[in-house]
């Protein structure tokens, strides 16, 4: 598997059923036929090779209704494992999870910072090696990584266009680089998306047609997720939401626009407008020159100083709020969301201001107001959503639903092919 | 059939044959198999029941590729018909589309104003009996009409929250009201989400991954196309394109919010700043209080005279084109998208002033330039784009593509029941 295979990954029969018994928890034959349209000897014949396969087990019987009890039947949760790495400036969480996403173990370190590409892909690699042994999984129980960092990607899934602090980074065979040093297939993708993933394998998302993840890290991003499909777009760069313009003759972006929300209202420019008042910064506690922390650390400094009480640091996340509101209606003006989750490390520190102003605007203007509201929430793990996400891009090669783009030949022949 | 319900028509193999056909032009069934994925007796079964229903023709064989000579398929175009009515304050347009929404008749009348809803419907009834009469299609052959106009659409599929301009259209039970007085089954929906049809059917979006139609008429809408399937969202109000927002702090629009593109930028924008230069508004010939045309007509006028020459008026509509080319670039950003096509009557009038300052808008700053270019195109049939989509929303109920919702265990249920 090379780097960014698995993003669309082929769908299979066997992989529909998985994905069914994942949602489910626990579910019998007849309910998967039910849930997948396959026909009852076509699920007899996909179970018994999953069960064959240790990636499912049965798990007792069903309450009665009548008629026979049935079996039920559950994923084999450490029948396989998936490593998740977000990759920040700020910052670098790796989790591994077990084939339900769950994660099982978690290490978070600095920053890749100003480090060389290299240094960090073999720190990486000793991370995640330390990670596997530290639980005592076996390495063929490992199905690979997901590597997600602040996008866009190119066409050859390295890092493309690259925001400031990762410049260094443009062109580097990322995936390549880490498959080599790990042994492990690896799969790249945006940490927005992601972080989309990880709400949608986790449930924040709830079964919508029209549902959003927006990311607040050290950039700004959005994940789109489409009738239960993660939504990617022809060049994997759907749900730029940081570069959503919320004021035309706004301040240049370093993507070459003017206006968008992330320069107005991200991290960075928080911190810029505290660092432009000497007293602020002092109050709030940024080092100063020569000592700066990452701008997430600083982010989360000016975050609990607000907590406190300091008024100028509120009202500086107040005016970001706003902003993100007004990117958030245009948004859910555009897909007519149903469900908008507000995630990510800038979320969990800061969702408190955040949360209440997002939800104000949406329920004053979102267009579709008077037919549905826009459910806007905070994520119960916004800290390690683009983690849990990277390594649910992995968990998908085993689990994946229907694809959008599936041919129905494709699910015939896979279907015929099941049947023994 | 009542109003809306083949908004999300079912998808049925019958459908998906003739949709490829149509797609196709002329077709083999060893071609059919490949395009739909349905195997050879099945696709045998289905074109031998679409003969005998008159919907498909045999037309000859095609050019020999060594083996025999394969019988090509073609629509039976004039098996059927689709009428397509887009009714707008500023003007009327209705059309009638043969089975493969090729335009046959066509009248456009003056607009909606401020007549009464009933007086409209009774007109429009009287206008569709006679584009029916004009060219002698036998009313049995008549599937249905396809009523579109400015968004968004209530739950109840009549006009919910409306534009100022029918503000007196609210709540009216236009569906019903006009299957009444026709006798023939209606379909509702947002004129901006009916010209991105009419573009997909007419060919103008390509097969792309991600495409819109960016519409302007009276207001500002667009629809978008992914997967070749039109996305309406969980309410059909996706693509409210005229309330993107483009600036936090502008002036405040009718939907209620603040720095909507379409207050900024639409014709009613446009039309309102030259009426605020008297000189201007001699020069540009538009009436005075009294006898004032449609915001539809007074725009056109401006841009004849911004064609002409009269620098206000082109300064006007370029400045217009800035916030609209803002307002693509997030759209652009959010779906990644491949194609936008300019369409409606205020792009068939002023698009060569558009086209240009939006193109130059997404080659500078749209985020996945460095992987693939925003293809943006003026379309070619932009004033009747929404009534040609009208209909299409009514052929659909015979020629339906894979909808994105389809569950395998009813396309699996249509092709067994297809099978003699």
């Amino acid at each position: 598997m090379s780097a960014g295979v698995k993003a669309k990954p082929h769908a299979s029969s066997k992989a529909a059923v998985l994905d069914a018994i994942r949602a489910a928890g626990t579910i019998s034959r007849v309910g998967l036929a039910a849930a997948t349209g396959f026909t009852g000897p076509t699920i007899s014949a996909l179970v018994r090779r999953l069960i064959e396969e240790g990636l499912v087990v049965e798990t007792g019987r069903a309450e009665s209704t009548g008629g026979k009890r049935r079996v039920l039947l559950q994923l084999n949760h450490t029948a396989r494992y998936a490593v998740g790495v977000h990759l920040d400036h700020g910052g670098v969480t790796h989790v591994l999870t077990d084939l339900s996403g769950t994660v099982v173990a978690r290490i978070t370190r600095r920053g890749a910072g100003a480090d060389e590409p290299r240094t960090v892909v073999s720190r990486t690699a000793a991370e995640i090696s330390g990670l596997i042994d530290s639980i005592g999984v076996e390495r063929e129980r490992v199905l690979g990584v997901g590597l997600v960092s602040p996008g866009p990607l190119g066409p050859t899934h390295g890092i493309g266009l690259a925001p400031p602090t990762m410049r260094h980074w443009q062109g580097f065979p990322l995936g390549q680089a880490l498959e080599q040093a790990t042994g492990l297939p690896v799969v790249l993708d945006n940490d927005a998306t992601a972080a989309a993933l990880g709400e949608h394998w986790s449930g924040g998302l709830g079964t919508t047609t029209s549902s959003a993840a927006v990311y607040l890290g050290t950039g700004i991003g959005a994940g789109l997720v489409i009738n239960g499909i993660t939504y990617r777009g022809p060049s994997g760069n759907a749900g730029e939401f940081g570069h959503v313009c919320v004021d035309i003759d706004g301040p240049e972006c370093w993507c070459g626009a003017r206006g968008c929300v992330e320069a107005m209202a991200g991290a960075a420019a928080v911190v810029q407008a505290v660092r432009a008042d000497p007293a602020l910064t002092g109050a709030v506690g940024l080092g100063t020159r020569g000592v700066r922390a990452s701008t997430a650390a600083d982010f989360a400094a000016v975050s609990r100083a607000a907590r406190k009480g300091e008024p100028k640091a509120l009202a500086l996340l107040e005016r970001s709020a706003r902003y993100i509101a007004a990117a958030a209606r245009t948004l859910a003006n555009i897909m007519d969301l149903e469900v908008l989750v507000l995630t990510g490390p800038g979320f969990a520190v800061a969702g408190s201001v955040y949360l209440p102003v997002v939800q104000r605007e949406l329920r004053r203007t979102a267009f579709s107001r008077g037919t549905h509201v826009v459910d806007v929430r905070l994520s119960r793990s916004a800290a390690t959503a683009s983690a849990v996400g990277a390594a649910a891009l992995v968990l998908e090669s085993e689990l994946v639903p229907l694809s959008q783009g599936t041919r129905l030949s494709e699910r015939l022949a896979a279907e015929s092919a099941a049947v023994p």
